[in-house]
């Protein structure tokens, strides 16, 4: 996964506050039929304080306006009453669909308005049974080995020239890593490539083992910048299709073997074990399972790097995010991800949170997308181009207010003494 | 806490390998009645079959002798068949006894014979459920306010001159930080005090407050330093009063103030919160207190740094180190530390394991108190001058062999924005 986000808004409280607003729409609405104004104004501010009061002006097209109390920085209008009160009756999913159809619309900066909701409803001091309360209605698609191939085509092989328009020279469609915040994505890309070789130190002649490969950015990286053999997996078709004949014309197919299947497959012993931005993907249940893979391809002096997606704290995955971007995808905490080394006895050197490299790499995903708004409307309806936007535009809000946290996570076999002796050799 | 080890062995299997060797020792004694030689090679055969095997030759005095599979790096004597009986009816616990009493003794290098024991008995990819088994049958002493006094009373009220003898100038009592490998003991831990105060970013004026704060040392550090005021928590009342003393003497108590109080009583609000080698006697069921205290000392921009022995996955301490030198102590798991964090939605920034760091400063403390013999001699009896030393050593191995980390949590509030873009910082 390269870029989830909670959604619009986190997604707590979901079943319970649309039941009780769907029984009181009921009631107001004969209270006040002869008031549809006030009914409006009604059901915006309930709208607003579901949101937990972001400073955004609220309105019904061409009908009544909810004011912030505090001076807003944006303004969203719904196309009708009957939009409103459907929403309302199951905001977490439907505000996203209503933005793709255009029955919900957004005045002022998209990404400003993204982050105003994530501050106004942060979970912040909430109690912790609150949010494990909201764990235990979460369902995803499950991800067995037919689940994570169904839920990766689902996304990833919606065309490579679509992904092409955006992602900038690299193709690496997970978070960068900028060395200054002024440099490029290509730079960032390049230099997040070099930060995770670094990580794992690799030397000329090792070999690698690459678990979720992408369209193939970092095995070549990692070969034609440090000498390694790598064999790199995925299960999207269209990926690997591209990943491989990259390599063919780049002269690093020898070096290279990309391999159309399942991480659960891997087998052999390598040097290192490298994962970048497919944790998301892989569910917590199944993370004993990857870390055992990861255990049994090293040696005695084996290091390990997982980049994910992550979270303060496990929660749910936003309902909308989860049904119309990413199936089966589930960003975790830290304590879920220590799944995958502690019943193995490895050891965890180093993590690094990167989310704020992830809210700018976001936002020049986002420039390039919508600079290539005539070629995506070309490929796809105005529906989906909204729809990408909205992915985009609330990733970046999702990281920027802390909502997300990208974590790399360097690990070695439990005796490995070959440590460096401080982390100073990846800084010079 | 300082150092401790999982003992001179790791502590898994405890009460059933102690009932079912002791079941075996009456019915072989029985029947081998005829031939001492013969009952004593079987005991020492149990003795290393519970170690693993390790490379060491086990003996009784005058007696029995069993050879090592592989070339032995040392050999252990037992004063007596009794005694070895005894032992082995509970070996986690008596063998440290044994040797403080001098019924066990150790040819050959300790670290290396106590390091050959670690690997032989690491629980590698032994299946989760048996360690889980083994901490349900774990019961330390309580660490509630009165408990946690009498804990920390126990082994930091020794003594101030006793530490002195092999802590070095600085009197820290917690893992140093070897820019090199080469660097002195001294220079070690005044790099620690830096790379702490680095990390939380100190800028002159600011407000830190330490949880646990032993002699004082980092406290005095940050306010000669960085120029910033400390609050500084700690229950060891000998420890307070030499703090006192020492910040009085340097001209710093105007700036740094040493509570004799318990961390539960923290209060105020703090630009930064420190933790060094605290948290291995606050004890797990604490940890979401420690974390909401630590969440409501920082304001929005607030950062925080934790430092502890910590291990790859949770696991009771071993019953002699936890008996005879640290009530009460637990080293946790990643997976519990993050009950410190996840409740409050504080975001980990930073993760660094400084395991090898600890056993080089073991080793360097280990020099020292061998070298102060005579002078501790001078204060304790024989068995406290073994206790310690088998507490020093047993504790290099530990972090020389991976079964104990060091960790270093970085970590601020969830919108915290005003973060450093790379860790460069820390390295230049």
């Amino acid at each position: 996964m390269s870029a989830s986000d909670e959604g619009l808004i986190s997604g707590r409280k979901h079943n319970e506050s649309a039941r009780s607003v769907a029984q009181s729409v009921a009631e107001t609405a004969a209270q006040e039929s002869g008031d549809a104004r006030s009914t409006d104004r009604w059901l915006l501010k309930r709208m607003s304080s579901f949101l937990g009061d972001p400073p955004i002006e609220f309105a019904v097209r061409g009908g009544a306006r909810v004011r912030a109390t505090s001076a807003p920085i944006g303004r969203v209008t719904f196309a009708s009453r009957a939009m409103l009160v459907s929403i309302l009756a199951d905001p977490w999913l439907r505000i996203g669909d209503a933005y793709s159809d255009g029955s919900l619309t957004v005045d002022g900066d998209l990404v400003a308005v993204l982050e105003a909701v994530y501050r106004a409803s942060t979970m912040g001091d909430k109690p912790s049974w609150l949010r494990r309360a909201a764990d235990l209605t979460h369902r995803s698609r499950a991800n067995t080995l037919r689940g994570s191939r169904d839920n990766i085509h689902h996304h990833y092989d919606i065309g490579n020239e679509f992904y092409s328009l955006w992602l900038g020279d690299t193709m690496a469609y997970t978070c960068a890593y900028y060395p200054t915040p002024t440099a490029t994505l290509d730079e960032a890309q390049t230099a997040k490539m070099h930060h995770v070789c670094r990580k794992v130190r690799l030397k000329a002649g090792e070999s690698v083992v690459e678990a979720g490969c992408g369209w193939g950015t970092l095995a070549l990286h990692m070969a034609r910048h440090y000498g390694v053999r790598v064999r790199a997996f995925n299960i999207s078709h269209q990926q690997i299709a591209y990943a491989r004949e990259r390599a063919a014309r780049e002269g690093l197919a020898g070096q290279v073997e990309y391999v159309e299947d399942d991480y659960r497959n891997i087998s052999g012993h390598y040097d290192a074990f490298v994962s970048v931005g497919m944790l998301e993907h892989v569910g917590v249940k199944n993370y004993p399972t990857l870390g055992r893979i990861a255990r049994r391809c090293l040696g005695s002096n084996g290091r390990g790097l997982i980049h994910s997606i992550g979270r303060n704290h496990p929660a749910r995955l936003q309902p909308w995010i989860e049904k119309r971007i990413f199936p089966g995808a589930y960003p975790p905490a830290l304590s879920e991800m220590s799944q995958i080394f502690e019943p193995w006895d490895l050891s965890v050197l180093d993590v690094e949170n990167l989310r704020l490299h992830y809210a700018q790499t976001l936002r020049h995903w986002l420039e390039l997308y919508e600079a290539a708004g005539q070629r995506v409307r070309a490929m796809f309806d105005e529906k989906f181009v909204r729809m990408w936007r909205l992915y985009l535009a609330g990733s970046v809000a999702a990281f920027s207010t802390g909502t997300l946290q990208l974590f790399q996570v360097v690990f070695a076999t439990a005796d490995n003494n070959d440590l460096p002796w401080t982390r100073a050799h990846l800084y010079t």
